[in-house]
């Protein structure tokens, strides 16, 4: 394979969700050649996204990973996900920036992703944010994501040009499930509880945005519920 | 005193170097009440580093303070600073990004940041980047710090406005040398060498633009070096 012919790189942040799964799955179906990176930062489902996320690598064969242990969200609180005498909540989905909100926490995990980029040379970063249909997290904003693309590539080496991709912004929750039947993305491999990391709660805002989903679909989620 | 009368709060990233230690003098001269962050990443001088920031808080009587932990650039490599494979350049500065530079450093260091100062209600972020003379980093650049304050603040929560300040972006060395001079800024606590924690190499870029700073303001560096 000469030079011409060679698969760019795109390197994907996936949580072991359901979101940033078909987004990595979408830049496969893209042609790109697939890394990951992955972030452990002492969240409560800490251990079951990382068993998804390495399960999820093993189906893609994607050979480089990255997973970072971040002890620094811990140490700063101030979210429901990291923060054990903060309760999740469970009584629906309100307006809002909810008290499950990390403090910048996908500009920290995209600088990252960046500098990883950088060394490795992809010219692709993959991530899985919904702006409308979502948690009503600022930092999953198109807006954002857009004006962080360019700070990167501002504050990288000229020949450093990474473009981040966001497949999934536009889309609602049914669209994402249809999608990811699609492209046989395997879900049942997937995580999205905030709470559990046995059995999925069903309650807590990303059990009921994605079971929310998968109704619309009229589809079966195929993981276990409390 | 009342909440108009409150100060508003400034947090400093510094990381015990001459530079940040200035711009954090600024900040407190120009009234604000100051937070301070420092990264430990393994970098060759962190000992010394860390031990100057605590030296310098103490004179800044700073009591909120982050020491953050980032096993990160270490596992990333490709810097001499963080991979003890890679020698230090000795011979002069060169044109071009030189092989100290550490993928999007200050990306990192300013979203942590952003998250500390968006937790701690602190308005601005300082931080003592030096475009012109320079290492000639990417992520020292103006155009770039203006672009991650935008990002900031778009993926942030829509209460949270930050400003970056970058007093020293367009000084040159020996400007900043005078004005740390004219502040009283405790220089003999400050390390800027990139390889040696004892005594400073004097050879490595950024002991000789110290040095160069030093000599061209006419005065005598506290410091010592072998």
């Amino acid at each position: 394979m000469n030079r011409e012919e060679k698969k760019k790189k795109a390197l994907c942040v996936m949580s072991g969700g359901m979101d940033s799964t078909l987004a990595a799955f979408m830049m496969r179906e893209a042609g790109y050649e697939l890394l990951a990176v992955h972030f452990n930062y002492d969240q409560r489902t800490q251990t079951k996204e990382l068993a998804c996320f390495e399960a999820i690598c093993k189906e893609l064969a994607i050979e480089t990973k990255y997973v970072l242990d971040l002890s620094f969200f811990k140490q700063l609180g101030a979210s429901a996900l990291t923060d054990s005498t903060i309760d999740v909540p469970v009584g629906g989905i309100e307006e809002g920036v909810p008290v499950t909100y990390v403090p910048f926490r996908n500009g920290i995990f995209l600088s990252m992703a960046a500098a990883i980029a950088e060394k490795e040379g992809a010219s692709v970063i993959s991530i899985g944010v919904v702006e409308e249909d979502s948690s009503g997290y600022p930092d999953c904003r198109e807006s954002y994501i857009a004006s962080m693309q360019q700070s990167i590539n501002l504050g990288t080496k000229d020949e450093t040009q990474i473009e981040i991709a966001m497949p999934l912004v536009h889309l609602k929750k049914s669209q994402i499930v249809q999608k990811a039947l699609e492209l046989h993305v395997p879900l049942e491999l997937t995580w999205s509880c905030y709470k559990n990391e046995e059995k999925a709660c069903g309650v807590c805002d990303s059990c009921r945005l994605r079971l929310g989903g998968f109704a619309l679909a009229k589809t079966q989620d195929p993981i276990e519920y409390e």
